[in-house]
């Protein structure tokens, strides 16, 4: 991530002044790998080469400024690559204010990172732009499969599998995240709805609490959506509250989380989800495993719960590159329709198994 | 700017010949601020983050080749970035050809610009490509505020509010720009139109000449654009004159400007514009105070006339780094309708004010 | 092409360990011109800045990483630029997966490649993702005008014209291609159709085996695309074979090529072609002259021939930097319409006419 970074570094100090101005850091992820996909449609399964399968592709552009006194800017650029067909910034779908603010992979331009800031050695960072929710920030940190893929990552089916596509970006954003106080660390964010008129409206905050020393990894995050459709009258909150922690006894890792979401748009349809996970990592053989189980229980509507079962196994060819496989099984109860990082047919099972490679440069 | 550059030019100094063949630069502009925004509608005023409050956001890529005598090879790649949401690339309207060839903002792909010459220490610079217009390379030499800027710029005010539209960067065409001798400076560039059948519809061209030297800064341009629609057998002819000045007095810089436009498009609908421009920035503080006051003058309707006044003041963290706030307020007559880059209801007053940071890098 | 990687590979002398493994390179070419356009359309011809008129320009982001015992992970992101307005990125038609998979310049994001991958001294290469498909890739080692160009590439008559559009490049593919063994190389590339219940529907594959070996160069390939409407009950299969040599005697390089192409979808709409080239690069004075004769015959329908001929001039002003002229002419019998990259009005002549620069960065 950090290596051009370095490298410019390193030439600085051949270069003298001059040079120690150099901080562009050109950065990403190529993943790829062969995806045997069934979603659970009577048309059948589908057999092809996917992008992300461990992690979203991606491109970026960072940098850091040494300001002096403790102090530096900073900026990011990132955009995701659907690498199997190339498609990249060219999404419809452009992310703009609003509700819909936290859109996914591949929604036009840099839709994963858009921020520039500052940050103290005393008082900590701010940014701002379209950059990470503080409940996705948290919840990649107690994921076994980290920040993402097509196979693990729980948000398929955290939130009624609303985290991806709804709460995990956010535009028009201003985040605070301190410094670690021995190992306590707070962050704060919110995402104006740029309503005119009604500043509140259509507007997202949230905040987060974590705690890491040692083994344990604690966090604690609230996002709190407002929606209002000033057309419909209609308005409405979506409230989700994240626990998680993990814990390294060294021969394996476990994870495990809680949350509970109560989305609210428009008023009158309120519908609450509880979740769970736990999970494990663990260096086994060559490689690395990684599991978890978890949970959406849809406490408003019955019949509507689903569950998820994930495995996979990386070996790393370097720090950078490494090759996996996975697999995952995403359950619904007739009222559900939690698909691969989408939707399935109501009441049906979803599952993928992959095979691939990722390189990080 | 040229960091990187230096840094592998510095870098050759180890590596011989091979690296003297390195020379692409990536660099850009991050500009985030909170913006308090009322474009004069009835609905209320606005709060959000925003991008380009004193500098468009943008990323480019540029390079340099020495050829030897004297000559040089130069190209350049660069866009938009809409950063309070990360869209850029991704605008529908692309930048194709005609009359809208100057495109603003975000409209798809390297829209600021993608070009290819070559530059001569005897005979100047040719440039290829989608580039600046003449008008505008000498309108940002003597605007306060320079390169732009949600709540400074002028161009969102001289000439009917057009420059930043229509006729600020120029779409297939060939420009030349002269060495400096003893201060003068001329330029010129031709847009084709590619019309099929029609060379000249839809062409623009541009002359300008400037004087800086010492404390004082001259600059005159021409810009015609043909207006063609072959289907409606309509035709005409977009004129617009600038003559320009700065003198740096040290403790203050004086900034004027005036401009002569006729909008002639379909024939029959011949407007005529004045516009003026007082300003002035100086070192004030620890930072820098820049002000101006602008006036669009209807000469062809009545009661259409719209005044600008903007003020910011910016204060540097370091040379790539600079955090700033600023106020404009632009007032229309009962029939006209300029706004903040865009339009405003007829008769109102649109306003803004920010604070943000801009980092370079 | 390897400039920004070899300077930090030569930088790594003086870091160490840390920057070996900076490798990310952003290379690219602007190539622009004027070009006078004649389509043959009632309506006249047309004058203008073209971009890619002797090669597509393009931006592209690639690395390698050397995981020791001979093996190296690769990958590269590279997009078409239209540099005449600066269009990149941001075409509507994404490319996607089916048999439109071969989408030709400017389809979208990173149009021409997408790839991640391993290289292994004793097996060869294997990338995944969106590339070349084996034909293009015989080709290009035939074709006297090389990677492309509005003027000279004989992939705009060869295969019906189709070459560019649908067969040039493949999305969620895997691609073998082996080291050279005494000047023996073969590759064979697989695209999956990705179609839900039909593993085969819509998938490409291709065979290549080719002879390098001083002066001597000889390619052969063969591509077959499945064309399968499931809604309509229709399928059928394109095939195209290629067959190239060239033969350089110094004073003059011989090129010669020969296809043979069956287009068979829906089923009962089978066609034939047969296509024939012959063509010369040498150099000539300070630069080097390319032309070639090309041939388009349509073996089913009668009266539906076309033949091509195209010449260019190019001056080197360094290893990187050229200028450039050019002039083809397509002419069509009565049923056919190819023009220049698109389609010509039926039985009409097209031509062009372009003098430009190209720099490679």
């Amino acid at each position: 991530m950090k290596k051009s970074l370095l490298a410019l570094a390193v030439l600085g100090a051949f270069a003298g002044a001059a040079s120690a101005q150099s901080s562009v850091t050109v950065y990403g992820i190529v993943d790829l790998g062969f995806a045997h996909v069934d979603d659970g449609s009577a048309a059948g399964s589908k057999n092809g080469i996917d992008s992300g399968g461990q992690s979203a592709s991606r491109i970026g552009f960072k940098g850091t400024e040494d300001l002096g006194n403790g102090l530096k800017a900073l900026f990011q650029l990132e955009a995701t690559i659907a690498a199997d067909t190339g498609a990249a910034f060219n999404t419809a779908t452009a992310a703009t204010s609003g509700p819909n603010t936290g859109l996914s992979n591949n929604s036009g331009g840099f839709n994963r990172f858009a921020t520039v800031g500052l940050q103290s050695a005393a008082f900590g960072t701010v940014l701002l732009g379209r950059q990470t929710s503080v409940i996705k920030d948290a919840y990649d940190q107690i994921d076994p499969f980290g920040d993402g893929g097509t196979v693990g990552a729980i948000s398929s089916i955290f939130f009624n599998g609303a985290l991806a596509g709804d709460f995990g970006r956010i535009s028009n954003s201003v985040k605070y995240t301190s410094n670690s106080f021995s190992g306590f660390k707070a962050n704060a964010a919110y995402g104006f709805g740029e309503t005119v008129g009604d500043t509140g409206a259509n507007s997202n905050y949230g905040l987060g609490l974590g705690y890491a020393n040692g083994p344990l990894n604690v966090q604690f995050a609230y996002h709190n959506q407002d929606r209002t459709n000033a057309a419909l009258v209609q308005t409405g909150e979506n409230k989700l509250m994240l626990l998680g922690a993990t814990y390294d006894f060294g021969v394996v890792k476990l994870h495990g989380a809680y949350a509970d979401t109560k989305l609210e748009a428009p008023i009158g349809t309120e519908v609450k989800f509880r979740n769970y996970m736990i999970g494990a990592s663990a260096p086994i053989g060559p490689g690395t495993l990684f599991a978890s189980y978890s949970a959406n229980d849809n406490r408003t509507v019955g019949d509507s719960d689903a569950q998820k079962f994930a495995i996979s196994y990386s070996y790393d060819l370097s720090k950078r590159t490494n090759l996996y496989t996975g697999y995952s099984r995403t359950s619904n109860d007739n009222g559900s329709r939690i698909g691969l990082g989408g939707t399935a047919p109501l009441g049906e099972t979803a599952s993928i198994f992959n095979v691939g490679i990722r390189h990080k440069f």
